[in-house]
């Protein structure tokens, strides 16, 4: 179990968190064949760098592949991958499940995270579930709604004073020192996780485009992953072209892949609707960058008010989602894909999570006695 | 194709919504055998009265049967079917799906629905989904956080003035009358859809005792009608006895059976947490209660610091519920299930659907520069 710096190529033959020179470790690729299975973990059983844990899976992962009329007018063929029907209905399930597999085994008490949204509510989930305790470290400005989705599942949610930003590596090397594992929205282990989606999506169709609400990067790395390891293995024939979008009030990795920067820099003042992608400095921000130009890849920024068109598109369709999973549909207006293109955007979270501020729909009253003239 | 009405017993040729003596119909039960399919509309193909259109599904069914371990405490086999994984986050969307298929199928342009919670926004959501105008009558007292997670869609949402209960009745009459097809809470093709939860369990275990949480009682019928259709079939050895669970501030069905009544009576001063389970006078109660009765099945219900309990519990579990979800797990405490027993309790719908009521955790506070000493 061989971990690797992807900027600095620096090898670890244990799990570390990050790498010496800060960026994130990554396990080498998996090179195997899928077996016959009832879930993602069991047919892509050689794929993972730890033991699934099923029996204390929720049934995360295994999502639906939704056929998508919204292609039409792009005159490609749209699929949604939805991943708001996971346990705690966002993506972050996935990831949360194969590094708590992982903190088990390697004999932790407890786990933590530093989120204010989906993945604090997956992981403070998935300590309960496998019986450790859960560090939930919260930023100041975290709303009563978020957090109540949080404290639910009975973990220690702690809110904390101070840079964000700083939040994040200080809580990696002081849960390393405290025996508390931390599952940051990149530890290697939540990136492996993410690579069902990759490995459920070619199961179904040979995407030529992958659209990925991107933040940390934590998610697009482990697509990234996934897709790479099933080329790899001669499973796939082509690798599809995976696009990051992110939203234009807070894009510093789109802003450094179009300035050729080599490092992406902190993002001042991010300001968007889509808050689960809002990281102002992405921690698997580089890595993500390098890919990108590794594999000729893109990244796309959209609006507000573009990701509201988009959420009120897929809305059209029965899918409600959270600002961040409406990217990649705002994204196909920029994008001038090839007629008759696969393409597969990814809905990371559940709307109901942002029900807040999701606008209230018109809504006519109507007496009883009117009935029959209200229906018509 | 026929229908029949289980308490008088008169036969329809063609669908309708309701028997001439005000009960709900049903279809006559279907026996045959299942298919290699991968999801469970395939692989039950021959015991649904109308083709799925599963170019417009969702992915709805084939959710997850947990493993959970609160049934150690009672001696028991518990297992927790999550219906909280469909695409609008509650059961309703498998009989809302099939339903919907019939209104594609049978030509109508409009489908309309009687709800303020879960099946509004289902039938909002699969309406757009398959193209189709809606018509979601609420009702008056329908809470803003409700209404939101409707409107979304894209639907006529109507708040109506006047008795809801009348409505139900109301909205069937005019809908045939107008071309409306309203696909309430005991619609025929509604409860067809719901024995897909039945098959599924059926497909993991062999349930001793399932546990549904019971308003209108169209969820009840449904699994009930989907386990007999299995045995009756030779698919399964025996029956489980199903029991119905109330919330106790409003508990017609089970008080009715406590009583001895051949008909349910009106609950006056309907008053619990689970609004998702609040009918007070259910369309399909005579039906259940007839059930109940034949297969010497049970009714308990449970209080609301009860059903608290139970929500807190499933949420120690990395489960998080709405209250209506968490009577099954309330009701152990007041059942005297047999040592070794395989219960299933149904989760019927995400507690993201009730988080204004949701209680808010607790939160420590911590500043940065203390976050060694509040990890310990």
């Amino acid at each position: 179990m061989k971990l690797r710096c992807p900027i600095c190529g620096k090898t670890y033959e244990k799990p570390v968190q990050r790498c010496e020179c800060d960026e994130p470790v990554e396990f080498e690729a998996f090179r195997s064949e899928p077996y016959i299975g009832k879930n993602v973990w069991e047919r892509f059983y050689d794929f993972w760098p730890v033991k699934p844990a099923l029996e204390f899976s929720l049934g995360e992962g295994d999502t639906p592949l939704v056929k998508s009329r919204l292609g039409r007018e792009f005159g490609i063929k749209l699929y949604l991958k939805n991943e708001t029907v996971n346990p705690t209905w966002s993506f972050k399930d996935r990831g949360t499940f194969l590094a708590m597999s992982y903190a088990l085994k390697a004999g932790y008490k407890a786990v933590g995270t530093v989120s204010t949204g989906n993945m604090a509510a997956s992981v403070a989930a998935y300590a309960s579930r496998f019986g450790l305790k859960a560090k939930i470290f919260v930023s100041e400005s975290a709303s009563e709604e978020k957090l109540k989705a949080v404290g639910v599942y009975g973990g220690d949610v702690i809110r904390v004073r101070g840079d964000y930003g700083r939040l994040y590596f200080e809580s990696l090397k002081l849960g390393e020192k405290l025996g508390v594992h931390f599952i940051n929205s990149d530890n290697p282990f939540r990136i492996e996780g993410y690579k069902g989606i990759a490995f459920e999506i070619a199961e179904e169709v040979s995407p030529d485009y992958v659209l990925i609400p991107t933040s940390s990067g934590g998610l697009f790395r482990g697509i990234a992953k996934g897709f790479t390891e099933l080329h790899e293995s001669g499973l796939i024939d082509d690798l599809p072209t995976l696009i990051a979008v992110q939203a234009e009030g807070c894009s510093p990795i789109c802003r450094a892949f179009k300035e050729g920067k080599a490092k992406i820099e902190r993002f001042e003042n991010p300001k968007t609707i889509a808050k689960a992608i809002a990281n102002p400095y992405p921690p698997s921000g580089n890595a993500v960058l390098k890919l990108l130009r590794e594999f000729g890849w893109g990244c796309v920024s959209v609006s507000d008010e573009e990701i509201k068109e988009g959420q009120r598109k897929l809305a059209g369709e029965g899918l409600f989602v959270q600002p961040a999973s409406a990217t990649g549909i705002a994204a196909l207006e920029k994008l001038d894909l090839p007629e008759g293109a696969k393409v597969v955007s990814i809905l990371t979270g559940s709307g109901l999570k942002t029900l807040k501020n999701t606008p209230a729909g018109k809504i006519r009253e109507c007496p009883l006695e009117e009935l029959e003239n209200c229906l018509r």
